[in-house]
């Protein structure tokens, strides 16, 4: 039976040899790619793509079907315009589908770090499938999450012996620490929002460009380190042109480490 | 310089394929591994263990060292007794680092997942170096966590737009719903915690024995669902004799989703 298919492969945060077996095996199976191309980041996230490609799709090259991401609308609701942005996204997709992708075709779709976490490929995809004009089968490869190369690099589990975490947004983090966690994992922070942690002795985990060569990793005290992290972010997003950086914050210690909690 | 060296290798949560070529690259930097043997699941993972170096170790084969877990008191306060079983096992790593690894050579230990997801490991060697009587380095290779095969399975992202998400116990689920999200992920769930949500119009997606050949998924409706996750829970494990499952737990949506937030 022929069906056209779509593989949502996760690519790691940045250094290629995040890639799995899985992912390499993944790859190898795709005739074609849909590319992203958006933003300031482009440069180098594409070529991270192609770069990917090249050194592990292996005989047979597929194609690379480069795209760009239309504009997020900045008016009215949030809701609103996310939704008619991953409708405008559904869109092309299906175009590429049913116009670049053979009948019999897998097309891959490499998504940065893992699927899963804050990115709404899987969503995009549902709403090609609800449009109804294009059949196709679809899975999902898992991919190294930033935070959990923030993790490696600082050599740190991401919770405390049986104790909850909570992973938010840099905007969430700014309406007040999160209820009931001691522990947060802060991601799409565009206002660095640790400065508004009013809780000098909790201790921060960053890092920015993880996996990459631009890598960059701080931590310590809040109330000594955090003025530090903004002028190294500052500098660095006005070095590169573009940032991504994530990180964890651990306040007082919960009762399975030893210490009593407030 | 000499120095022994640890490399913490996240190995996936049950497909060797889950193995990045990181992990690959640093499995065959290892002179040794130290193999913990422990409990039910031993020859499960012991052997999964042993069939990962074997398929992904070229050339020179490192020596692989058994151990066995010690067991954890059950009596006392929790707290205590991990740190206890800490300790102890800490002490069986700086007996295999001095007397079974050189003093140039590096030893790898194999993580079941991502160490940085509810795993001691780190915390186990930060006590080695602290005990101060074998010196080392030692560095942290991410893995795929089974949340992460959980979402790749059914296909869903962990978080929903914008949303936070808490990662968390079963344990802790058992004692109320967690503060703040709308989004739980549940892991080390030995209770079936997810039969005391009372909120069956919550939808669960759940997984057993991820990303092996016993792997099971389930989801649906919690009202609908919770009593056949517990009827195959039960006879998976009757006739694994033991199971590891994981879930996420997703309460009505939140604004983000173009639905109002009770
Ligand atoms: C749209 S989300 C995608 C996350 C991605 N799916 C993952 O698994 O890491 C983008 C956010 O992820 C984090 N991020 C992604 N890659 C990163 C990297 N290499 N270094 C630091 N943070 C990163 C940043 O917080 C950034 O704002
Ligand atoms: C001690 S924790 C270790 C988690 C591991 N570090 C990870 O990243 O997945 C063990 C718990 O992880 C979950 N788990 C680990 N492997 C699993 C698998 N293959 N399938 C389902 N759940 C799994 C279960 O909730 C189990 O109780």
């Amino acid at each position: 039976m022929m069906a056209r298919r779509i593989r949502v492969i996760g690519i790691g945060a940045g250094n290629p040899e995040h890639l799995t077996i899985e992912a390499v095996n993944a790859l190898n199976t795709c005739d074609v790619f849909f590319i992203p191309v958006k933003g300031e980041e482009k440069t180098f996230l594409a070529g991270l793509r192609e770069e990917i490609c090249a050194r592990f799709i292996k005989g047979k090259q597929p194609r690379l079907i480069h795209f760009d991401i239309p504009a997020r609308r900045q008016d009215g609701a949030y809701a609103g315009a996310v939704k008619d942005w991953h409708e405008a996204i559904a869109a092309i997709y299906e175009r590429l589908l049913s116009e670049e992708t053979g009948a019999d075709e897998t097309a891959g779709l490499l998504v940065w770090g893992d699927p899963m976490l804050y990115d709404s490929t899987i969503r995009i995809i549902e709403h090609v499938r609800a449009r109804g004009h294009v059949a196709f089968e679809y899975d999902v490869i898992p991919g190294i999450s930033s935070l959990q190369v923030l993790c490696a690099r600082h050599r740190i589990p991401l919770n405390r012996i049986g104790e909850p975490v909570q992973i938010t947004t840099g905007r969430r983090l700014a309406e007040g620490w999160p209820q009931g966690v001691n522990d947060a994992a802060i991601m799409l922070d565009g206002i660095q929002a640790y400065e508004t942690v009013a809780d000098p002795d909790a201790e921060i985990f960053w890092g920015a460009y993880l996996g990459t060569s631009m890598e960059t990793v701080l931590s310590g005290r809040l109330g000594d380190i955090a003025p530090d992290i903004s002028r190294v972010r500052a500098a660095a997003r006005a070095e590169h042109g573009w940032i991504m950086d994530t990180y964890l914050i651990r306040r007082k210690a919960g009762p399975e480490d030893g210490e009593a909690q407030p």
